[in-house]
């Protein structure tokens, strides 16, 4: 079915590359990449074997589909810079998890939004088999159709709303951003105390890997969980020495962990 | 070499369970499991196929190595019980990151720690080759006796003193039961809101996988790190509005990670 989806490509960037590579094995027919840039234009269309230009008005009018990838700042004023398109009755969307659908209109009338939720680099290869989809449209048929080309790049499609989708993105910032943030905050301790870093890595894999099979609740083990006042007292101490500015995070965590400990 | 090695084991749960098993496995000769409930020291007994006994006093004499596989709180009085060892010159080791080696001190001459830096669950079966072992001892020829005994079951062995153990073991902490319980916080919002968490699984799982190849600075993304404070009001208000509680937190962490952002 997706052979017969006609796109065109707004960004060149990490997404718009790690999601042209993947539209394109599915079977889409890329039309075109375009971006400001027209280097940035020209690097990606060539990966993807199609036309690149970094003129609006060179914009192919016979896609079925234009996503914009491109950031949030931006999605806004490409809106309205291809609000021609929509004279043609042409569907667009974004890919960002932190931007409303809704921000199309006025622009458009038909939008929506095709989010994988994954956080991109652009070293990594990204098999988009694991990775979520999340979709949204103004009308049934445009998220049938947006439902159809997220099928063919990966088997999780789930439709989410502007208001679930807002949730969506303030929890991966916890899961993804934070936790990183957490490793990051050890990291720089560790290394400054002459302790490879690499001793944590284990950890941090398996207790990713655990969530694969137990929910977090479950999974949760260490000193706040099973009430151990003598090893937290412990720990305050070192952080109160060493690393004072970590106090607060480490009071916090612990008594969000379990509200009997640490009364203030 | 370990084929020389005599051990018995005081403590009957999940890490005795463990390291007990891969010991065996790596020629290790384990003479008796001890635990003060005979039911549980006949379980592991059995599956290590060895003697189980519940009373200090049958305890083997002609072991090389005590590990005490017990609680933090219940080591010094262990080290107590079974200090008639050290009439016999044995060495005794716990297993613990939180406890110092000393608190053998008085009741020992020779004693040490041997702690798999991992977090254990009971279900999950444990790859020692993936596991950093951090071990130190109070005599230079019992560090190599341990480094030994380490070497046998992990690639991964480190000597580490009780001071730079101390805040290995706050170090875990975080990127393990506090990076879990981010996880933890998103699903019980999420179930709520009948949004499935199971969407940010992938998200989790690629978070500890790219610190497999890059450190976790350069790894971090997100609105904090690009400085992208739209995106970060629309998160304020969304938290504002459905988890006032995470506010404190979550301004904390976006601070940490962008000293530049959310002035107080």
């Amino acid at each position: 079915m997706n052979e017969d989806i006609k796109v065109v490509l707004i960004g060149a960037g990490r997404i718009a590359t790690h999601l042209g590579k993947v539209l394109l094995g599915s079977g889409v027919k890329i039309k075109q990449v375009y971006n400001r840039s027209l280097g940035a234009a020209k690097r990606l269309g060539e990966t993807l074997d199609c036309q690149y230009i970094n003129q609006p008005t060179s914009i192919d009018l016979n896609a079925d589909l234009y996503i914009v990838c491109v950031s949030d700042q931006a999605i806004e004023s490409i809106a309205a810079q291809f609000s021609f398109l929509d004279q043609k009755d042409k569907l667009i969307v974004h890919t960002s998890g932190a931007t409303p659908g809704k921000v199309f209109e006025g622009h458009f009338r038909r939008y929506g939004v095709f989010y994988p939720l994954q956080s991109f680099s652009t070293e990594q290869e990204v098999d988009f088999q694991a990775i979520p989809i999340c979709i949204d449209a103004n009308t049934q048929a445009d998220v049938q159709l947006l439902q159809g080309l997220a099928t063919g790049i990966s088997p999780k499609v789930y439709a989410i709303n502007d208001e679930d989708r807002k949730l969506l993105h303030v929890a991966a910032v916890f899961v993804n951003n934070f936790s990183n943030h957490l490793s990051a905050l050890m990291d720089q301790w560790l290394t400054a105390e002459q302790i490879p870093f690499e001793l944590l890595q284990p950890l941090i894999q398996m207790t990713a890997q655990k969530l694969e099979k137990q929910s977090p609740a479950t999974a949760q083990t260490g000193p706040a969980i099973r009430g151990d006042i003598d090893t937290i007292a412990r720990h305050l101490d070192v952080l109160a020495e060493k690393k004072p500015e970590l106090l607060p995070l480490y009071k916090w965590m612990t008594r969000s962990i379990n509200p009997n400990l640490l009364p203030e």
